[in-house]
């Protein structure tokens, strides 16, 4: 009997992960394949399919189901956390009236539209009314969903549970006081030269080399495939279904190996979750913070790396030896770790990334708790980077208008981005302690004994813990900034011998 | 009021088309991009998909709306003609017991695999009993169903509604006395040299060619798309997005020419459809023979003709001088309309083709009037094989196993294949008199002045009509198997001078 029921639940979870993991097909093909006029069309079938989740997913039948079983002592272990975390979930979506998911979907849409246009057109005011009226959804969302010391905890959740402003502030309290200075330090030194970087590649031979990265890593062409899109992402329709996208620049070397090197280790992830927990919490991605750890440890720490390349940059110089002949690898290795205050986020170095990440959370706090107003946006945007990075903002479409994130009401998701950094540096310590010879498995092109690391220790587990938990499952203590500074430290120092940092 | 009902109507009938349309697009990935691993997954999200469309296509709601908008004399022409054939679907799938369905799903589902075994393995005995249940199922849902004469009529009402047995048996009847002799006389004539069409055709050419072709025909890309799969077909997931697929062979060219024209002419018709109507009758296609009608007449009636090939070849002899720059147009035209008693159904010349349906109409008749069993039919496949077409069937693979649609359930399809043909000569002929100069027209590579008639004349109504009321209207008379046999005495008395027909 509580079998049967505990079979229920798992065949009620399951259907909706199907209609959801079908949604996800359909966005993968619109950004992929999708003929232009498809669009229209395809906005209805996503926007039913939404609505047929949302109802199965907050079934009055599915939050019997969930009680009765929690309420009996022989569900235990695997069985309760999924429940207790279903039960979590399930709970937060029955916090959403209809009527307030409906007007949130129209108000994002709108929103979406109009900063794809206004960013074309450098106009943040044609923009700011849109905005506006997210910005007041969200303040409304945070009421809905209730919070403890700040309405942003209850955004900042929906990405990163567990985690609170008060979190937040200490880390990049951290980051402001530790991190900055350092790179600071760094911005001051000569720069490498990484002009060959930007030569002429041929982009067939760059799409068969990132193939072939991928294949190094261990991923699994037969539950995956590779495609190309304008924005590289990640997107699984199952364990054994997991899809990455990238995007070739015949003038830009970097974009395309970073791009699969990054997205290769978020698939990693999916790949590695337990296929036969499909569609419950723990066959699913723990959170965003752990999910960018997970792409940015294969990126930076390992894609990034002298060891990596030691073993990589031959081939790849016998693919285009007009460029790299007379390029060393200790070049090579300067170039890809150049150092420099820039406009653009998503094309940031590694160390500079988290002001980018630093100045959007402390304006995003600032306007959630109604200290600052839409209208003021681009002048805290350009003064924060001139304070953190030391440059002057040309425009708003290379300032404020140049993320998608605040246009889809997404709040509180930049924070992720350097949580999973810095997660990522733990991380890696941790597998490097853990595994005999992992450095100079890497100088010599084997990566196999890391992917199971992070498998066996990681992506096992799926969302059986909040992230926290399994910080201090795997590493033993909870996220400390220590672990990057000392990477960023230990590898910049080699990088600038002259820096006495 | 009765503005709201009918809006209501329509937005139920366009959830639905959304959901059936999402499936359709992992449908599509399935045989396009799916990963190896990603099946088990896909089965799951499709059936759940399929659960979830029968539910809302079958909702009490829906059929109260349609049964009060149809009670209004203030109901119609269009919107009439969209309730009453919505009501006419709604009525068929409440006659299907939820088991019913349930048990067909697995049956089908069994049959399909013990089929692909079978085909392998050249082993009837291993499939027949799989086959016997699913045959002992579509007894079932004739009498679910209800029928007139036979039982027949309530599974070849499927796809071509508004026709029956005894309307077939009359076509078969003629086929069978005026058809079939015309061909045996072909059949002694000696064979055209179509040696060179299987020649090395270098890949990537014949892709580009394909595209040409479509493009010359009127098919948008910024509707559509073209991708390789193993067996070409077309889908869509709305009127501004239809695809087609095909598959290159590098030695046969003949195998991705017909393939684009054929599905090009299906794409056609999808993106004829008016998109306005998405969802209702009036959005989607008449009958299958009404949509073999569309890519037939663009495969034979245009695809084969000399007058296509006397703008098309002088280009596809550029593209390949080493193995055409020595045949000459007459040659190429004689060679690509070979007639030929063959053991392939798909493969088969434009004439040959009918016996083949012919002997699948006689066989799938026998069986569900219980005069024969399953295990009866490979005996009378190879003895039809050899009455109709005087070849041996060297085994099973190449016979009675060569064709998918028993195992998926589907008996009476066959029959649409050769109505879609025989009206494709009717809807050609008339297309000849009301468009002045197409013969010129086609000669000079101009295709738009057809494409816009079949557009005008076929695709606008959807089905809005029966595929009988539409050849009415369009060509004055019923369908007519005089216009296939005129249209093949012409062309094939040319090709075989001596002939004497």
């Amino acid at each position: 009997m509580l079998q049967n029921k505990l079979d229920s639940f798992k065949e009620a979870m399951r259907r909706v992960a199907d209609i959801n993991y079908s949604s996800a097909v359909l966005q993968w093909d619109q950004e992929v394949y999708m003929p232009e006029y498809g669009s229209a069309a395809r906005a209805r079938q996503l926007a039913t399919l939404a609505g047929i989740a949302h109802r199965e997913s907050t079934s009055a039948e599915l939050g019997t189901l969930m009680n009765e079983l929690l309420a009996s002592d022989d569900i235990k272990d695997k069985d309760r956390r999924n429940l207790l975390e279903a039960k979590r979930n399930y709970d937060e979506k029955l916090k959403y009236p209809e009527e307030f998911v409906v007007k949130m979907s129209r108000t994002v849409s709108e929103a979406f539209n109009a900063w794809q246009d206004a960013r074309k057109k450098n106009d943040f005011n044609s923009y700011a009314p849109f905005l506006e009226k997210l910005v007041e959804l969200k303040w409304q969302e945070c009421e809905l969903l209730g919070y403890g010391a700040h309405p942003y905890d209850a955004l900042i959740d929906q990405y990163e549970h567990g985690t609170t402003k008060a979190d937040l502030d200490k880390l990049f309290d951290d980051v402001k006081t530790r991190l900055v200075p350092f790179v600071r330090t760094i911005l001051e030194q000569d720069k490498p030269d990484d002009a060959f970087l930007y030569k002429h590649y041929n982009k067939d031979v760059q799409w068969n080399y990132g193939l072939k990265l991928l294949k190094q890593m261990g991923y699994d062409f037969k539950s995956g495939r590779q495609d190309i899109s304008t924005h590289p992402f990640t997107t699984n329709f199952s364990a054994r279904d997991v899809r990455v996208t990238t995007r070739i620049s015949e003038n830009d070397l970097g974009e395309m190996i970073w791009s699969c090197i990054h997205e290769g280790g978020h698939a990693l992830y999916e790949q590695g979750l337990p296929d036969e927990d499909y569609g419950l919490p723990s066959g699913e991605y723990l959170s965003l913070g752990i999910h960018e750890s997970q792409s940015r440890l294969w990126e930076n720490n390992v894609g990034r790396s002298y060891d990596f390349w030691e073993h990589n940059y031959p081939a790849l110089q016998d693919l285009y030896p007009e460029n790299l002949s007379k390029v060393g690898v200790e070049e090579f290795y300067k170039a890809i770790n150049k150092v420099q205050a820039s406009l653009i986020r998503t094309s940031a170095d590694e160390l500079t990334y988290h002001m980018h990440v630093l100045i959007r959370y402390e304006i995003e706090t600032l306007l959630m708790e109604k200290q600052i107003t839409v209208k003021d946006l681009p002048h805290y945007w350009n003064s924060k980077y001139k304070e953190y990075l030391g440059i002057d903002v040309p425009d708003d479409t290379k300032g404020v208008l140049q993320d998608v994130h605040w246009s889809h009401g997404s709040f509180g998701y930049f924070p992720t981005y350097s949580i999973g950094s810095f997660y990522a540096a733990q991380f890696f310590n941790k597998a490097m302690e853990d595994i005999p010879g992992l450095k100079s498995d890497i100088r010599s092109g084997n990566l196999m004994n890391l992917k199971k690391w992070l498998n066996q220790n990681i992506h096992v587990y799926g969302r059986q813990y909040t992230a926290d938990e399994l910080c201090l499952k795997v590493t033993g203590e909870s996220l400390n900034l220590n672990h990057f500074l000392n990477y960023a430290r230990f590898k910049y120092e080699g990088l600038y011998e002259q820096l006495g940092v």
